[in-house]
């Protein structure tokens, strides 16, 4: 049987590997695995989250509410908009496929940074849609702002990390706001701000406000759940912009996209400030603890505004630690699949981080 | 801003209404709303499958295992089948996505029943492609084969709804096998098998065996844990089919598409035996209360080997008996959006439908 040609150019996104597979393979116990692969919230599920959540289960033969509502209520209330300048995503993944399945095709394609989200790439390739990227790996404007006016008539879709994944670098909010207003109304600007959170708790500068960026004919901001909220396995994302862009997305949005247990706990997580205070508090001082080791010992990395850290390697090779490492019950990400020999390490638990930290001495 | 021009033609699909907005709109409480409106499971949520949900809720700040190891081997256990002839979706409702975006192109269509599930037809406009339909609402393979043979250059896709949604009929499997074995190679046939435990229950002649499907070199049967295993607010389906079929269609399945307590529900929920039973049994029992109902007051109706039963209206608008019913707090699903005079209403609980018969006669 054929399919369309242009699937064989697409190769799926390598995801972190589960616990479950370390301990089918390796034996390991499940709660000795430390996973710090995913970048998900090491502080495991906030208190009100999980409230709502054992609620909802009870209710888990009925279809969730496809209007989401009460999600894009308490949305609208936090940053300050309204409910038709939202839209509700399977993790804010799927609202990139819809942005490329809306806006790009074979005529007009996409620009990204060399190192970014692979998601892009992928679902880019989804649409048999060209892919424009910087030289760089870290986000340089000049360089986003050289292709895009020598391509213009090809590009359609531009996405910035801020702060970039897997790298951990970020732009300033008035720079991202400055570069979209030098770009022309029919160009979709994506911000994906899956991990802002972590930025703006480090630096003020780093914050984009979703409000700010609904104001602009092409832009559109992206949010998760998945990190900060510490609902990775409930997959919510959430899209922001002007009623035009949101209504045009909607329209190939299935229905039932979000699970009922996943809005519950969205909604509820909004709530805990607690939660929130405390995770991105532990995040900003054990960061501290991985960027001394690097200095001591001699490992590149690029200061993260996010939740992970990359150590560049030098001597060793990425993989063959990531595998030895394993063995170990320590699962990290190795970045080959981004073509970098480096490894990508989620800020975990003082204990996870310390367990973590000596075995790399011993490694690298 | 501009969007590619097919998203013009895009109408979303229309949901069941949710008990919240009945709570909302008419101040009924939650408790005394009784919705029959999208063919979720009226007993609740299985036991097992509430034991499993309880279990994985703490663990949803981790992603979902992407390979869905667990799930997977279930299903091939249970239809004897291998992991590689699986394909696990956000519902059965994605992996329709995936053929359509895997088969279909601008010259390349789909044929389908003229009344039949709504998400063939937008998923189809998703990818502005061509949508064959046959002259009858009812499945009528002699009308597929007609169209089918006429059109063989612009068909990449038939779909066939066994039981069909939302009018209850149900093709034979042998017929269906042999239907099959008379399309080209290239030709993808879909057997959709969302109610088809339903209809096995009530005619072993309906019984499609999915590994009869992966047996051919261009069918894929797919099934949802929407409906008998009440987990419609979970979203979980799967396609089984042969290894070509299935690498080709993973291709374009995102990384996490199911969520960490929905793979645990499913993986239970086909071990709750005596659920599934008295699932199916209920069914049964009720539905017979419906077609006597309508026999004794001239309503017409098609014997239905599905969970739901759908009242074809002649003096009355069902827009109408809907709005009505509503206010009292019942939600059924008028089939106006199907361009049909008519209601569908899933078989519930006894007493539910007890009160839903008492105020249809009132109405009818």
């Amino acid at each position: 049987m054929k399919f369309n040609k242009h699937l064989k150019n697409i190769n799926n996104y390598e995801a972190g590997k589960p616990i479950e597979l370390v301990v089918r393979e390796f034996g390991i116990k499940e709660d000795e695995v430390i996973k710090l692969a995913s970048n998900e919230n090491p502080n495991g599920v906030s208190k009100k989250a999980l409230q709502a959540l054992n609620k909802s289960i009870n209710f888990a033969n009925l279809y969730p509410d496809d209007s989401m509502f009460e999600l894009k209520n308490s949305l609208s209330k936090k940053y300050n908009i309204l409910d038709k300048n939202i839209i509700i995503g399977s993790g804010s993944d799927q609202i990139i496929e819809f942005i490329i399945h809306a806006k790009t095709n074979q005529n007009q394609g996409i620009l990204v940074s060399k190192t970014t989200f692979a998601m892009y790439e992928i679902y880019a390739k989804h649409s048999d849609t060209k892919i424009f990227k910087t030289p760089s790996g870290i986000h340089n404007l000049n360089e986003f702002t050289k292709i895009y006016q020598e391509n213009k008539d090809k590009i359609s879709v531009i996405f910035l990390c801020v702060p970039n994944n897997p790298l951990g670098e970020c732009l300033d909010a008035k720079d991202v706001y400055e570069f979209i207003k030098n770009t022309d109304e029919d160009t979709l600007i994506v911000i994906d701000g899956a991990y802002n959170e972590f930025a703006a708790f480090k630096d003020e500068n780093k914050k984009i406000n979703p409000k700010i960026i609904s104001e602009f004919k092409n832009a559109i901001y992206l949010g998760t759940f998945s990190k900060l909220y510490g609902l990775g396995g409930m997959r919510v994302g959430y899209g922001i912009a002007n009623e035009n862009i949101i209504s045009n997305l909607a329209k190939l949005r299935a229905p039932f996209n979000i699970t009922t247990p996943s809005l519950a706990a969205a909604i509820a997580v909004l709530e805990d400030e607690d939660y929130i205070y405390h995770s991105l508090n532990n995040n900003l001082i054990e960061m501290k603890k991985f960027e001394e080791f690097a200095v001591k010992n001699g490992i590149k990395f690029i200061p993260s505004y996010t939740n992970f850290i990359t150590f560049v390697l030098e001597k060793q090779d990425s993989t063959q630690i990531c595998n030895s490492l394993l063995k170990k019950g320590i699962i990290l990400r190795d970045l080959k699949s981004y073509n970098m020999n480096a490894i990508r390490i989620t800020i975990g638990l003082k204990k996870q981080n310390e367990i973590v930290l000596k075995h790399l001495k011993e490694l690298l």
